[in-house]
């Protein structure tokens, strides 16, 4: 069998030329059923094959008794027979030549049973075909306008692509979509991501002119760092919003018993989404608001936006949700004025929120809402109505309409609170069915506008550069695999330090010397102020022993404390073996931070970062990313840290070599992305004093093994 | 005029025996008009009167030509004639004998015309009147059907009372209340609060045993002390729901710029609300959403609650929602295994979220359903349905219907999230008009539930009990006394620690002593290690002049210091007055502390903690609360401190006293409790030590004035 390439077939999957369905059946209620009967209500633009060993006909097409015994192309295969048949199925259509299965039986590794789908998986892989699934509702495209899926008969085609990994809930969202006018460019139902992810699927629906929003629901990630990286680049093409449950220490249990997968901690998970750009809603309701407003609203130019209101306190509610989901509110006085005093009611007030006074009609809200279309200042419009008893309610839809047409056709984003009674409910539940911006709480409509000014504030923060430490790569892998010879799966401290050096991370200054001579070239080398510590293996209590000196300030401390250690030692134990001195500047009290990397089952390498002690043991004030990063981004990350002001330079402090520590995050991100025999790393602390005094990891612990001898 | 008591009185407001409305008009359109429209329209119970110089009728009623001519009893009367004519309106009122007056006119303080409305205050006063508003829509009553609003000639009479200080927001929440079937007990526009404010209202709507719950929409909030004190008292009666806008700092302006009333900071309401057991909603759909479940559902009688699913996807949202709004899910599996093992099918898990699998029935709930109403072991359901095409969606609502009557038979609460496509949103239409807490958005469900509970653990953990400490206030008084007296707004560095001692609250202990005789003595008495300074009016730099001597450890020590400060100091300045010489103990590093105590504008007195440093400069990691307070909530305030963890010791550090802590917060309210000239104490740092060694007030800041002589 010819192996294609992936990248160029995954098309096959959402515009197959033709379509089998194993498992195919004249009865309704049955899957196999269902799944001919929405693939053919749905018009879908290839051929269908009914397959059942039974033969016949089904829903009018003849039915093949085996998919070898199908005459034409076949690119998609529903499997949708018990689990015991599928690897038979899937057999027959490697034969066959199909490229796409769609496994849609369940009874795999969602209850455990992980040998079977890994069988499919090998088997499928070696007829060079991929598998959607197992446990799924199938698939719809609007490309081929098909519906593969065994659930929704009707589904209406539009500009939302959804990714699911909960098949239920997938087809509820079905519904909803229909109930809210959204329209679907695709939905596919993950199931248990045994072969295709979310990233294979991405990677066809995002440049789908029909796609403008991609909507997913994850409850857990298996190939994070894949996930990653498509993630990046689909955020740079169109908005991705995201659903992920299992939130909660109890969600994330339920959630790995419902698919058997693995939900990472959800800090990081947080925090990786917004490194990507990814928009992440915190439920339906709000992932939906989003996905509407996104797929049917222009980008914002500028970031000026107006509330245009007939209550103050609506206004109000507005000015704080504003605030709450950063959307800034235009305040040029003069400007507001020169737009809105001709248009708005004498006793109005044109500052922003623009208040119409309860009196509006349609009318002074459509001269109103003309001065944001008008206005090159303002950029964006948030249009909010109370019902009151002297608005010509008769008039709400159409004034709605009429202004929403306007704003489009200049390229401005509106959106509309409307909040009452029966007349506002209606226009509410009318006006949503044509893909208007209309909400019923204030809130909803200025967090779908917020999101979309999150995006575009991403896109234009967002560079593809990453940068690299300059680090000695052969060395520490030599440090690594002296370690692995050794059994050890961590390295030493000494060792650790040996790899800071090797990454030319700063760590205090130290020198081992022999004889009083060598001690003071040494300090002469280190400067002052100096410590001096015996090193001798008979010597284990340093302290007790009067083996260590501090504080030494110059060459005649450096003798007189030379000639007291020599003494005090011998005199503590006169047989030890002295085998130097060990000589080490003095380090002065620093901020302390914590940097730590390590390989994420769920997310692959990752690096965390905050300020040391309390901060990091009781505040829990440290920021995620996932690696590679550039500097721009490690100071961003920075900036997130609640303590970030103390590196700034807090009652006197001077401001801390913030440079430094960004120099740092890179070398250690480049340890964990050129050394792949290093699992983790965690400096704890890590000094870091003023600009010029730069910083000093004090601590290093490193895990290690072997990643072609151990699976993860 | 007799003046009634204003307590027994307030009935009157909400169940007249007669209503005037004066500037009553026959021309639709007017306000004056709707009035008298909706009063009739609405059935009152008592009697109309409209007045209007014009005299004639109007909707069929006598009008009289002042009120004054009225034959009859008139209890209130709404006024709605221009601004200009409001205080003539007052005056005849009173001359009648009107208890209360609402004043419906605007034109008054919310456009800066607060002379106008003092007159109106001033007259009514003297009257024995009391005023709403003015700038209100009016006020509606179920309790004697009166509607005596102009915007809405339909209310609906149910259990929720709403107070609103946004009049447009008023009239659009009752038109919202009618879509949600939401009834009301009342709803009162509270406008400029120029007398009548929401704890007064609360007074006659808490014991109405028509309202279930209260809701509240303030964006600012004038007399906050009494508010404070009635809600305290409110939230032992009903579940009472605020939504206070102005969160941001642009709500707040904006708020100010419309009602022209003081938005408090955020933070400090948001704490005191949560202190009175005030529910606080973000946003009016959420407030709605919590008033319909709490006017309904019976209290749940435990914590225990358990998640009833199709969808595991859902059932996982619903997982994450419970943590977020703190509802305990129920996870004794033997019990589990027990109640639903019976119940549902066999591939369903009983697990909590328990999960009937995507191919229940509306049988299937229904006997699941029925587990938690028979099970003594749990207290609350959460049921979940996601769209399948396997359930008898026609049997949906029926299904909802049944189950949640047994439920409410049992006095076990229970809501239902439902998930879909046009049956559902059928579904749920219909089920929210009948009061059934059926929600389209799970976390909505779960976030009702919450708050539930959320009442009920308050109402557990609350007393009404008020810890005093025992404080010299005659000593303070004259300290402040003396300080007024030099025209001072603050007291100097030696009076705060006067006011410290007289508080009993710990400060470094220290004595003037002169001559080494008593130096020695001093030293005894303080104990060792000690600090010794010089005491003189010509010394101003002591360290310059060789002062001071640190860490005497023993009598040698401070023998040896004596001499040679003395010496210094004769040597730096021959002819300097020595006045003695200061001995105080040494002070350990300790652990510090803010604390500050102040009479806020919109509050009355509160109080703030919250570590020193860089936790307060930097983290701004403080809590408030109102005063007065008991030990208890007071170690509950302490408990929210971000970094209270370091109280209890960290790094192999002992627990620091927590009861001193304690201790020194009630004695700083008290002091801002009986001595009224303390406008502000802030002890910055106090330091804390182990349990044994107590803590220290280092540095007082104490500002006051003379409440008799200036105005706040």
């Amino acid at each position: 069998m010819k192996k294609e390439n992936k990248q160029d077939s995954i098309r096959y999957l959402f515009e197959p030329r033709g379509v089998a369905v194993i498992g195919a059946s004249g009865t309704k209620g049955k899957i196999g059923h269902a799944l001919c009967y929405n693939i053919l209500e749905g018009g879908y633009k290839g051929k269908l094959f009914p397959i059942n060993p039974k033969g016949g006909t089904i829903l009018g097409q003849t039915v093949y008794k085996d998919i070898t015994d199908v005459p034409d192309i076949v690119d998609v295969a529903a499997i949708a027979v018990p689990a015991k048949y599928v690897v038979h199925a899937v057999e027959s259509c490697g034969k066959k030549g199909v490229k796409y299965l769609l496994v849609v039986s369940s009874g795999f590794s969602e209850i455990g049973n992980n040998e079977e789908e890994n069988k499919i998986v090998a088997l499928a892989r070696n007829y060079g075909m991929r598998v959607l699934g197992p446990n799924i509702f199938g698939l719809y495209s609007a490309a081929s306008s098909m519906n593969s899926t065994f659930s929704a008969s009707k589904i209406q085609a539009g500009h939302v692509a959804i990714l699911t990994q909960s098949g239920a809930l997938g087809v509820a969202m079905i519904g909803r979509t229909t109930v809210t006018n959204i329209g679907l460019s695709s939905i596919v139902s993950t199931g248990n991501k045994c072969d295709l992810d979310e990233a294979d699927l991405l990677r066809y629906l995002v440049p789908n002119p029909q796609t403008k929003v991609v909507l997913m629901y994850i409850e857990g990630v298996k190939n994070g760092a894949r996930l990653i990286e498509t993630l990046k680049w689909a955020t740079t093409q169109k908005p991705v919003v995201v659903i992920k449950s299992g939130r909660s220490t109890r969600g994330a249990m339920a959630a790995a018993s419902h698919t058997g997968s693995l939900a990472g901690a959800d800090n990081i998970f947080e925090a990786i989404m917004k490194q990507c750009g990814v928009l992440r809603a915190e439920n339906l309701d709000e992932a939906f608001n989003w996905c509407k407003y996104l797929a049917f609203s222009p980008k914002p130019r500028g970031k000026n936006a107006v509330i245009i209101t007939n209550g103050g306190g609506v206004g109000v509610l507005a000015t704080d949700a504003c605030e709450k989901f950063n959307v800034k509110l235009f305040d040029d006085q003069t400007v507001l004025k020169k737009v809105f005093d001709p248009l708005i009611p004498v006793y109005g007030s044109s500052k922003n929120p623009v208040d119409l006074t309860g009196d509006a009609n349609s009318d002074i809200y459509i001269r109103a809402l003309s001065g944001p279309v008008k206005c090159e200042e303002i950029d964006a419009t948030i249009a909010l109505y109370c019902e009151a008893s002297t608005f010509d309610s008769h008039n709400l839809i159409a004034m709605i309409k009429d202004t929403f047409k306007k704003h489009k056709a200049a390229k401005k984003p509106i959106c509309y609170a409307i909040v009452g009674g029966e007349d506002v409910e209606n226009a509410y539940l009318t006006l949503r069915k044509e893909n208007i911006p209309v909400y019923a709480e204030v809130y909803d409509a200025v967090s779908a506008m917020g999101v979309s000014y999150r995006h575009q504030r991403y896109l234009k923060e967002k560079t593809g550069k990453i940068d690299e430490a300059d680090i000695d790569v052969e060395k520490i892998n030599a440090i690594v695999d002296q370690a692995l010879a050794d059994k050890r799966r961590f390295l030493l401290a000494h060792e650790g330090i040996e790899v800071m050096k090797a990454a030319r991370i700063g760590i205090p200054r130290s020198k081992v010397a022999k004889g009083l001579e060598q001690v003071l070239e040494s300090a002469e080398e280190i400067g002052f102020p100096l410590v001096m510590k015996i090193v001798s293996r008979d010597i284990l209590h340093k302290s007790d022993a009067g083996g260590i000196a501090l504080d030494l300030e110059n060459t005649q401390d450096v003798m007189h404390a030379y000639e007291a250690i020599i003494q005090n030692c011998k005199r503590y134990k006169p047989d030890a073996k002295i085998n130097g001195i060990e000589v080490c500047e003095m380090l002065e009290p620093g901020t302390e931070l914590i940097i730590g990397a390590r390989r994420d089952r769920a997310f692959g390498p990752i690096i965390m970062c905050g300020l040391g002690g309390i901060y990091v043991e009781v505040m829990k004030d440290v920021v995620f990313r996932a690696l590679p990063l550039n500097k721009k981004e490690t100071m961003n990350m920075l900036k997130e840290i609640k303590a970030f002001p103390v590196l700034l330079g807090v009652r006197g402090e001077k401001r801390r070599d913030i440079d430094g520590i960004i120099d740092t995050i890179i070398k250690v991100g480049t340890i964990l992305n050129k050394c792949k025999k290093i699992t983790d790393i965690e400096i704890n602390p890590v000094v870091v004093y003023e600009q010029e005094k730069g910083l000093r990891a004090l601590d290093v612990r490193i895990l290690i093994k072997n990643p072609d001898k151990e699976k993860k």
